[in-house]
């Protein structure tokens, strides 16, 4: 399977995490997105929501985090969730992700880190910490009683969620202020085959310095 | 099946709008979010994420509008695609509407016509509007050459991104502007049994002047 991808994307880093804990074969497709790659005509061919990232399997292309997760544990076979209940489970918090954390994360993210100075309109970080922090609420007291986020052992919701909380850039996201989550992220990267982000994926702010 | 929710709800319209479309028995239960009803504990022994919509079915209770509106695909046989691969196409649509439509598109008009006017922060209004832009370009564009959002007939991922593009209240967007998903809403409105948000729900902000 490809996978287009660059280091700094957490949406990417789910897919990769997914198929590196899953023991999949895989590569990695590097994606220049701070010098336009997401914008150039051949990737909008592949992707027409200009999205990193896209995973190509066989003749399939799939492109949003929440279908690759889901279509590698169909593939493999592991870690969607053991029973049909579980898997509802499982999709249930994708889309918490999506709509509530990541989807919030990434632009929080984005804006202190990775965009131009004129492009970070007062007030929207501190509106989006504001939301962020009710999303951590959420998760830390879900994982209060729990070592996994659906069932007894890892699934791809744990791989979606945690998907931008290893990042050493700041966001407003302190480990130190979350306990059961950081306890949680610390079963994750125990995890055989784990990696952080800029090791797992091709590119980093170290990398364009 | 009861579906706990309020007129206001975009994700709750959406929901409520597969029960309708697809002929299923239901029930509102109106949640009275404006008076702290979500955060109520009997609510939230519900859904401890506080949040609407929730859908019970039998002894399964589900929260999230991707998920909502999967479940009722599945159980009804109906508007969840008709392949496996229309399928991970809805599921797709489902995740961009959370990540990049609905989730920015209900923040926005939360902001614009419900919060309290401290709580508006300056920007973040013009910030969610440049976003959401994005998202109506890519759904315009894709919706130019084809009448439903994936395969030949209606779909959830059609109830899912139609799902804030109804209401009355202004947020930025403006059918007019947007002419493929101008003539798609047309679509959807003239399918048999399709009702406008404040008439498929109880509770609208009319009730509560």
């Amino acid at each position: 399977m490809k996978l287009y991808c660059f280091g700094e994307s957490g949406n990417a880093y789910k897919a990769a995490l997914a198929l590196a804990l899953t023991g999949s074969p895989w590569e990695a497709v590097y994606v220049d997105f701070f010098n336009g790659g997401t914008r150039r005509p051949d990737f909008r061919a592949i992707n027409p929501m200009g999205e990193v990232p896209v995973l190509v399997d066989g003749d399939r292309v799939l492109t949003q985090s929440g279908v690759i997760l889901t279509h590698i544990a169909t593939v493999t076979g592991r870690m969607g969730g053991a029973t049909p209940d579980e898997q509802a489970e499982v999709l249930r918090w994708l889309f918490w992700d999506n709509h509530k954390l990541s989807g919030q994360a990434g632009t929080c993210r984005f804006l202190m880190n990775f965009a131009p100075a004129d492009k970070r309109p007062e007030g929207v970080v501190p509106f989006l910490q504001a939301r962020l922090k009710h999303a951590y609420a959420v998760l830390d007291s879900h994982l209060s009683s729990r070592d996994w986020i659906v069932g007894p052992s890892p699934t791809i919701a744990d791989l979606s969620c945690c998907g931008y909380l290893y990042y050493p850039e700041p966001f407003g996201f302190s480990r130190a202020d979350w306990p059961a989550i950081d306890r949680w992220l610390g079963r994750i990267a125990a995890l055989p085959g784990w990696k952080p982000p800029y090791d797992l994926m091709p590119g980093s702010p170290a990398d364009r310095a």
